[in-house]
């Protein structure tokens, strides 16, 4: 199946789930049986990093549709940071896992291609990443084009679930359109090659479910486009607010969430008070995606 | 010298130069002396990057500002190349070059303090990075506070050279502005408390050589921000087009070019022709940069 958007829609309707846990590793969050016995350097901090990681996986796999690994945490410990990076979403592939590599880039054309090469190429485990669609449409060709011919998928920053996303996104344009509006006619129209079977487009949209009621208005501007949701959970974004992210056919929208899943407030609470409490984690990870997946399925008509 | 912008200047008269060399490296065009005798993996071509970095390093550093490794180039290569990433800029750094990591990165406040802290840590000997501002104020902050304490800089992307920059930075606004107006606006009034005791910031901008109307326009806009010009060269930006650039006192502007000085035009034709003119590259390389240089001294008056 060499479509994005129709390999995300297996899995969905296989697992039930529109999930994606987001795989931002905080060595200061992680509980104590992943971390390093020794000092702490970079190499140490990416194996205890991809230890975590592959627990989450180990854990998870069965009810969510992919991770989302944010690169950010990774290069933050160097090159051995960048492997840790890898191994996760090679592990993650293994367990049959939709891998979004969280990586937003974008520049000028010669670099975007080798953008594209480092995270799109040929051999790459990566079924999509995110894209930043500042520099404009050939800024994105080289992604766009690798994707379609390796059956890739990427999400586009259209609307971001900070606070700070309405100084640029939210600027009115002459024609009385918000510009992160004429971003997403953009990707649209860019998307159309990438269309599947199913009638949805492997070029998605990265949409905050921090705003509904611009999310609202995208789903409306954006039918056939894959919505990919941070900002449920730890940011704030409620059930009520996403429920408009999802087309009459269940489909469409990807909620991530980090935070609350992989660090679970009950864990956090518990690993402050009581040592032995750490031996809860798992159960509690389990339970907060669990608890996540059926909020998010209530939604489902 | 605890203020980018002043570290800057210092440089700049120093070397009577306003150059920045990119280091965008590409296997299929570095001289054959530096490839690999082994089959290519990505261990292998990540060393071969790295001894033509530190070759062009010795052949430039007294006559250059400093170097803008690209992190595209780098990251094809995996984690061995991300490792040549941050050799190549130890070994810029250790030969007092200005290093400034073209990372393009921009990100939700989370996740850019993570960024924050890998590019500029306390311990970095990275000078400046490029960033990314669509995601607003609050994606920009964490860059701006660790730049601030630790006598960094930052250079936003405001007008890039790719013809593609139309698409979205030229966008007219309610108020009848472009959007990389409104941009460049914010810009200077963020960068104020990175002003040093020259009266420059060091909150940049990233305008491309490219479009000379606008680089002037963008000149008057932002009086007291450096701009980072890429697009002279191999792009098509000429001489005259970045007059406009600089300020009466001769600062303001740093003007990259990868292509045209590390794989320069006359190596390039003599390697396709005659292999013996390999040899020829180092000197090429000189003249390449040599040539820029007065090129561009002859807009200082």
């Amino acid at each position: 199946m060499n479509n994005f958007a129709d390999r995300l829609i297996k899995q969905i309707k296989q697992k039930n789930s529109r999930i994606i846990v987001g795989l931002d590793p905080r060595l200061d969050l992680i509980p104590a049986q992943f971390r390093p016995a020794q000092a702490r350097n970079d190499k140490s901090a990416a194996a205890c990093i991809t230890r975590f990681n592959k627990a989450l996986i180990d854990l998870l796999h069965n009810n969510i549709v992919g991770v989302k690994p944010q690169s950010a945490f990774y290069e933050k410990y160097g090159p051995w940071g960048f492997k840790a990076f890898f191994d996760t979403m090679i592990y993650a592939k293994k367990k049959n896992l939709i891998v979004i590599a969280d990586v937003k880039r974008g520049d000028v054309p010669s670099t975007a291609q080798a953008y594209a090469e480092a995270y799109l190429g040929k051999s790459s485990i990566i079924d999509a990443i995110t894209v930043n669609p500042l520099l404009g449409r050939d800024s994105l060709d080289p992604f766009i084009k690798l994707a379609a011919r390796n059956g890739q998928g990427l999400f586009v920053l259209v609307k971001t679930s900070n606070p700070g996303s309405k100084d640029f996104q939210d600027q009115v344009l002459s024609d009385g359109q918000r510009f992160y509006e004429t971003v997403a006619q953009q990707v649209v129209e860019w998307g159309k090659p990438l269309t599947g079977r199913s009638g949805y487009s492997g070029l998605g949209a990265v949409v905050g479910a921090t705003f509904p009621d611009e999310l609202k208005k995208l789903r409306s501007l954006m039918p056939h486009n894959f919505f990919l949701i941070p900002g449920y959970g730890a940011q704030g974004g409620q059930t009520e607010d996403i429920k408009s992210a999802f087309n009459p056919d269940g489909l469409g929208a990807l909620i991530t969430a980090a935070r609350s899943i992989i660090y679970p407030a009950s864990f956090l609470n518990g690993q402050r008070d009581e040592s032995p409490k750490i031996k809860n984690w798992p159960l509690k990870v389990e339970q907060a995606a669990g608890q996540m997946n059926r909020e998010i399925n209530t939604l489902i008509t």
